[in-house]
């Protein structure tokens, strides 16, 4: 796919009501806050926006992937896809519209949300005694992968 | 008009990819900054806004509307009118998304954002030295007043 | 409400994507048929529309409300609301942006395709031996009524 | 790029408002014309679309491809590029939602929407005695090649 094309899309995954804002919201916490603590912001806004989106009861893997589906592409945020491993779950986001909205540079810490909502939507099916952390960087897609593991 | 047909209308006027996202952040600013330096973050935010969207060079207010106008209309941030009184400018700001995004209770603090643009806009045709202040609360369509008046 | 206010909002009903197609297609249309045959046109992609986007199974009429209304809402269709009265069932259905789309002089068409969409979905409720008609003219919000009675 | 990610992208370019709509109405069209008219039906659409939607006076064909790209691009119609070659002009659309609309058969139709459009453009332009024609298929972005060129 041409490298024009794959730009054109990736600005078409941020609605352009926010682009702007956001943009310059990245930049003001880039230079107030350090990584570490700009991660730590994003993980609770993460834990919050998943507890202020609770899921339905679910009781095999597929429901919570579809009922984590639904928020994510009801909101044009991409989809997830979770996978049970030997000794994790792997879960994969795809097309997160983070890093459009907040920058390339953004790749460093943005994901954190994730983790915080995966994080917390985990604790709510009683699965909060395992960690989630992200285990790849976004592409230029805004796709990556987490994993749920012993803490 | 129907309270119901006001409230679908206030909904429609933030984009839904970015509600959830905002809704999480303003309760996050809430909890950790005084309304004061809330309001502070939000006049530095606008201000960012207003630099990384410089308007072009405007001879006249009628110009300046247009090309304010413009910006906001582009992104579905509503719109602007500017009027020449005896004492200082008003300039009326339309149906902005902000506190749809952020929730009723941002009144108290995300206009400012619009106040930093403002000032910083002025600031670069050269009416650095007066001073945007906000004039009114902003109502149920998300509409308020500012003034540029002598600092 | 200040009238360009209830302007900008009836813009907003809008997406900008399809507005200008949209537009002219509905110029197209006056232009080659006439108004029962537009009507008629309608009526059929209405029928089409609930075909392709059938309903879950419904128990209540507030079951049915709900599920008529996740479509509406889910694609910023508005909604609509259901009442039982002596005679016929009231469809309100609010805040369609069918006349923003093709313009004003399309209120005396553009209603036929949510009758035909009403239609469709009572018939597969098993009420296909009652009519939906139109009961009044769309108002500035997009917003009219049906009813469902014995044909 | 993975599949599921170009289907994504696919979906994501055209708005969900008019999804629907837009899907029913093309069935409709392929069940009601020809192919041939279905073309003519389009061509009429673009040049009536091109005329509601005029180009300030370009000077040079990099001011007209400014021009019509600031069209397209406002309303997330993707973007154009127009390159001069020895026998005739190419024109580039690129990332046109027409065929998430109105389906993938629609490739061998709804390209003469933008044709149409096209041809509108360059008369405006006084170079209506050259013939605008689709010179390539659209392939799975929306992107394809038309010639302007001897009648």
């Amino acid at each position: 796919m041409e490298p024009a094309i794959v730009e054109y899309f990736a600005e078409l995954q941020c609605s352009r009501q926010w682009k702007g804002f956001l943009r310059v919201l990245a930049e003001e916490f880039v230079e107030q806050l350090s990584e570490a603590d700009l991660r730590a912001l994003m993980l609770r806004l993460g834990a919050r926006f998943a507890r202020a989106t609770p899921l339905p009861a679910c009781r095999t893997l597929d429901e919570l992937q579809i009922a984590m589906g639904r928020v994510w592409v009801g909101q044009d945020w991409g989809w997830v896809t979770l996978e049970e491993g030997p000794e994790n779950l792997r879960i994969s986001h795809f097309c997160a519209p983070l890093f459009t909205a907040f920058g390339p540079a953004s790749t460093a810490w943005a994901p954190a949300f994730l983790e915080g909502a995966y994080q917390e939507w985990f604790r709510q099916s009683h699965a909060g005694d395992l960690q989630v952390r992200q285990a790849t960087a976004p592409d230029a897609t805004g796709s990556f992968e987490l994993r749920l593991e012993a803490a």
